[in-house]
């Protein structure tokens, strides 16, 4: 855990600058739009620890996973997010004296992420090895307005001299991944060309074939007058740049403005994409960086309108929970259906950018509660564009008759994992996905969905499912053999309780989607019946005989759900009994002893406890996590929001606030030993639910949404805003009340800690 | 399974090419001599399916294997098996054109494995496109005398045309192994050299540098007077060769004799190598052709000697036991205690050309049997000097206080496997490694082995064990979770029969052990127990507690051992009840799929009732076998032999017969449609048990030798020889009687169907 990070309600900031944390800084400190971002990076050269990333949403390379005991099922590669062209690179010469951190004394340094406007800032004094001093100011973005369109403005003062300053701003698509093996690049060079104040780079991957055409232009000015020069057209095979000279005398300030358009052929036919990016770029450089930016800005506000989150009275808090619903905002915008929401979002390469269950267990109640309703579908309709492609994947591994698996990792619905304990055994990624179209109706009643698309998924789902478990002579019952639950420090157990219970839920909510749409839709009934040969009377009798004669394990004595069978077979021990030298455990222990070991990675049964909790009384959930939570390490960034919510509602107050710190301020205060390798950015959504769901109570059983707020001591005040079928609501929390403001034009009712109330158009209710 | 091998009692027989069973031909047809090896490739060039393959023992390559999701614990490296320089190849073109088999219409082809005279034979006669037909006759050896040497003769006779015939002897160390990632080769070019008759390529690998000289000499002969001639020199990185034109006339014959020296750095210094090949190959030349192959004829002779099985009456079963005798040999001679016995030999590369269990399991009791005490003393050594890493490696995984993990994979002690379910969880090796050391001595009756090297690797091994185990609270027993039996088709199991069962002997056996050095060599017990630290009465203690109170699963009801915890949860099915379309299974069906069935790949509670079967009395072994031999698939070639010595057993001869054709044909017939990989060499020991242990009834008990003998009713009679601690036995076994013939100077006892008996020196008893 570290903590060098200022605490401020709107920005992050690093005071002083801490070279030995820059990688991790260069991920907190990264920009997006949705449509593309950028790790931290300087843009000047610096030749000290850093990680270099861009990445381009959509982007992937299927790298070659043909390596140890191959198993039949396996895919044929795994997809890699692609870190692509460098469009930030200026480089900066001082008498031929390269400008280089890592060489320099450094003063007054300062990065800032200002959240509220969308920019990242970084200001310093550098002391080149000959003496000369130099005063820099720089500013970039990620225009979420116009979303092909990256904005730097760098400024650099002469403080000690006068001499020449050389400025070569460029285009750098020679790069390789981090993550490459036998280095490989995964880029070919299609073109480059270079003018006086203009340059473009196209690149394409190898394999999957996609472009990227970045192309830039640049102003350069002195004490704020703009210059005209000539400049040294530089051009490679995948790298573009154009560099100039310029005198300047103590006191001067020299100022690029440098515009750039990063376009990808999943937008625009490969044969116009040169011609494109010079259009995108002039209406961008007609704009100009400061329009631009004062529409960032405004862009940003908006979205903070809907979005916001208020923590009165703890400002590391505060900043704590702006900064996660900052980083999910710049990394999906649900515009389109084509992209999700990678694990890293544009801050890393690790989990390869691609989508994980992630997207519906944690993201989707984000999205749903404060953007437009289409954001959330989106991100349905992208697994049901998919479900030909699960159904295929579940025929590999020898289901029949339509069960589809989805992927656990995906780029195109094709799976692109290879670990066989995941792959074919993390299975409850399936349970998800359908859970995640019942939650998606719950919350904006949309009923029509169901027809639309959600039946079919269900039914493949289900499908699976049947298929999955077996009946066991020896017990009487049907068992589910062979799976790793959430909690991944398992592989390869049988029973485990979420999987099994989740698997008994699809079955159930599918006989139910069926009698809905057969009832209320028979015409698309008979069309999906006949399209997925759906047997009903077969299929479904089986399924009701499952769903009667299913075994869920759990331990009567002690009360609780058994995570797997054997589970109190093992040595039982807690958490706090491990040495704090070894954790997190995966960086300090074998497999097979994290295996045999009772640590929990993350939350298993309360997964479960926390998806389905209106089927137990609160001693069963108290029981549950009383018993699980201090066997579990919160080793996967997706825990610590469960527990903090699960404890809000136990009245477990000062454990739901450590919760919610622990996974607001996971990546700001590095307590996983990883952010260097980028944001954890699906378990911020966990984050914003821990609040809302957590400290707020929000549930929607009904049509009727419930709150049932509490507030953790350190904390004088908090809101917190949603849509919900076309209302927004802001809910402001403080020790005496709770007051709910009704934004919207009509009447809503709510329960409120159980009770019926009734909020008024544009009025507010106080409790 | 194929069948186009003819049946012959001293040889395998190809008649007419089989084009498509090529790589199958390859292998069961490779040589060897336990220094190298070479796969049946053509001596002139082939387009057709080809699988090339030269190997030189000890030398490997430590493959990259950084891929997925990396476990603490895991190896760096994937040793590999090096394919390296083609020393037998000798291109022929006609008039300019190449004679390839793949364009030729191919008469008469004849490929010959002379198992009693150990050499490789092929003729034919080739039509070529040209309509030119040459009639061709190679013979080919791996001298076992001067195991540095190879040795070809080649001989091309004009049947139907004058004409020019350019002969192309070469050395190529260009090459490539099949199962390379990214096509990366292993071997930079050091040296090459060419002058008339004789040229030589160094070659180095990278990484672990080793280096292979290979040097070669060649003479031609027409119509078998020696030709002088003058040669075009070819002298490229990593290839050499020499070429020269000779005109022949119709019914000539050219004849070339190759012989070539392969030397490696593990036995020649560098800066010598050269120079020392030239010597090698001087003394061979010397020799000439004819005389090595008489060499060779004899050596094979003194070896079929003392390891001959005769089996009357079928010729089929005898061809195939000769086979595997003569693989064995190729591959290990025991001369050299840093080498080991991989599972494919020379002849593929698979499974990295490194050291198993398999070694202890399979090979050890064929090579105590056979040849010289020093051979199986020396397997053991070999593992005694590896005993360091061991402790490193269990020290990885975090075991402590000098506990010794083996690697499931290795070249050098240290383990480079990379499959957690394997390296971390398949321990039951470790336990192979402390029964060898068991069972040499039970054998040999070498009991000073034990304070020698053998206590130190039991302490050590016996010490992981104890903290593999843990108690169990709720069982009240100590239980052993988190293994993978011998039966991989079961991963990460709790409590695995055999491997407890193989653990606690450990303990117990570790036990005796040190009661009998400190009792009999107490100043090597002193030394030894300051060496490894041993605690006597804590350590020793705390052992016989885990003894006492040790969980083994087993059904009282059904009266067997149990797999594993929750076997019989599982859909119990037969074998007989799997689509003979989907067998092998593993080619077929999904990781998850295989994992969640009943059936077993290998043996695993047999496998430990056959090592362990005094225990047990016969009722019990039965009722396991018929439990489980119907669920068992044998899709490791190592299970067979264990089901056709319990069969034997059990008096079920037919099924014991049937089990040992499936073991000792498995690579003639290529039952598991794998042997174009290679062959199957340390199962071909299980092979020769399966009839001196199986059939033979072979046990030692109590420095006694005991025979059991029966006899399938498809054969008339069988033999084998045994050495037995300085007596060399002759057991003849037909449906009358038995003859046990004692060809040692001293009398010795045995049991015969557990009577007494007393053999005399040099004389014969018939029973």
């Amino acid at each position: 855990m570290k903590e060098y990070l200022k605490h401020d309600a709107w920005n992050i900031i690093e005071e002083g600058f801490h070279a030995s944390n820059n990688e991790i800084s260069e991920s907190v400190f990264s920009i997006g739009n949705g449509r593309m971002g950028h790790r931290a990076n300087f843009e000047e050269y610096y030749s000290g620890s850093t990680f270099q990333g861009s990445y381009i949403a959509g982007l992937y390379y299927p790298d070659k996973t043909r390596v140890g005991w191959w198993k039949n099922g396996y895919p044929e590669y795994f997809a890699k997010v692609l870190n692509s062209t460098n469009w930030i690179g200026i480089d900066v010469k001082i008498d031929g004296e390269t400008l280089d951190l890592a060489l320099c004394e450094v003063n007054d340094f300062v990065r800032t992420l200002n959240m509220k406007e969308g920019y990242l800032d970084r200001s310093f004094e550098a002391t080149l090895v000959s003496g000369k001093i130099v005063k820099i100011h720089a500013r970039r973005f990620c225009s979420i307005v116009d979303d092909e369109i990256g904005a730097i403005r760098y400024s650099i003062t002469a403080l000690n001299f006068s001499g020449t300053i050389s400025l070569t701003p460029y285009l750098d698509a020679d790069i390789i991944n981090k993550d490459t093996n036998y280095d490989e690049k995964f880029w070919i060079g299609i073109h480059s060309e270079a003018k006086r104040t203009k340059a473009s780079v196209i690149a394409e991957t190898k394999k999957t074939k996609f472009q990227l055409c970045s192309t830039m232009k640049f102003k350069i000015f002195k004490n704020e007058e703009e210059l005209d020069f000539e400049s040294q057209k530089i051009k490679k095979e995948k790298y573009v740049a154009c560099s100039a000279d310029f005198h300047v005398v103590d006191g001067d300030t020299l100022k690029i403005e440098k515009i750039v358009a990063n376009l990808s052929s999943l937008n625009h036919p490969t044969e116009e994409i040169l011609d494109n990016s010079y259009e995108v770029l002039k209406k961008a450089c007609t704009k100009g960086f400061d329009q631009m930016l004062q529409e960032q800005s405004d862009a940003w506000a908006a979205k903070w309108k809907e979005s916001d989150i208020t923590i009165e009275g703890d400002v590391s808090a505060q900043q704590a929970i702006r900064f996660n619903i900052f980083q999910l905002y710049q990394t999906y915008t649900g515009e389109d259906e084509r992209l999700n929401i990678g694990p890293k979002g544009f801050t890393g390469e690790k989990y390869g950018g691609s989508t994980y269950w992630d997207t519906e267990a944690y993201c989707l109640p984000f999205y749903m509660a404060t953007a437009n309703e289409k954001v959330g579908r989106n991100l349905l309709v992208y697994r049901y564009k998919h479900l030909q492609k699960a159904i295929e994947n579940a025929a590999k591994l020898g289901f029949k008759d339509g069960a589809a698996l989805y992927p656990m990792v995906t780029m195109n619905g094709e799976e692109c994992h290879n670990e066989w304990e995941i792959t074919f055994e993390e299975i409850h990624r399936n349970g998800a996905i359908a859970f995640a179209i019942y939650d998606y109706i719950r919350y904006t009643g949309d009923q029509d969905y169901l027809a639309e698309h959600g039946l079919e998924v269900l039914i493949a789902i289900s499908r699976f499912w049947a298929q999955r478990v077996h009946f066991s002579e020896q017990r009487g019952m049907y068992v589910m053999h062979g799976v790793t639950g959430p909690n991944e420090y398992e592989n390869n157990i049988n029973n485990n309780w979420y999987t099994s219970t989740i698997a008994m839920w699809c079955l159930k909510y599918t006989i139910e989607s069926l009698e809905f749409v057969q009832n209320n839709h028979p015409e698309r009934f008979t069309a999906i019946s006949e399209k997925t040969k759906f047997y009903e009377y077969t299929e479904r009798n089986e399924w009701k005989k499952i769903l009667d004669n299913m075994y869920l394990p759990e331990d009567k004595e002690l009360g609780i759900f058994l995570q797997q069978d054997g589970y109190l077979d093992k040595e039982q021990k807690m958490v706090t009994e491990i040495d704090p030298s070894e954790v997190p455990v995966w960086q300090h222990w074998s497999w097979d002893r994290i295996l045999r070991s009772c640590f929990i990675k993350q939350a298993d049964v309360l997964q479960g406890i926390y998806l389905f909790e209106e089927r137990f009384d609160e001693d069963t959930i108290r029981r549950n996590f009383d018993f699980y939570e201090p066997r579990t390490l919160h080793e996967s960034s997706l825990s610590p929001c469960i527990h903090s919510i699960l404890a809000a509602k136990l009245g477990k107050i000062d454990q739901a606030y450590k919760f919610y710190l622990r996974t607001a301020r996971l990546d700001l205060d590095d307590y996983n030993n990883d952010t260097e390798d980028g944001c954890h950015i699906t378990s911020m959504a966990g984050t914003w639910t821990s609040i809302v769901k957590g400290f707020g109570g929000m549930r929607v059983y009904d049509d009727i949404l419930h709150f049932n707020p509490v507030i953790p001591k350190e904390w004088e005040a908090y809101s917190f805003k949603i849509r919900f079928r076309g209302a927004i609501l802001k809910i402001k929390v403080d020790h005496a009340k709770v007051v709910v403001l009704n934004e919207s034009n009509h009447d809503i009712q709510i329960k409120m800690h159980g009770k019926d109330q009734t909020i008024l158009a544009k009025a507010e209710l106080a409790v």
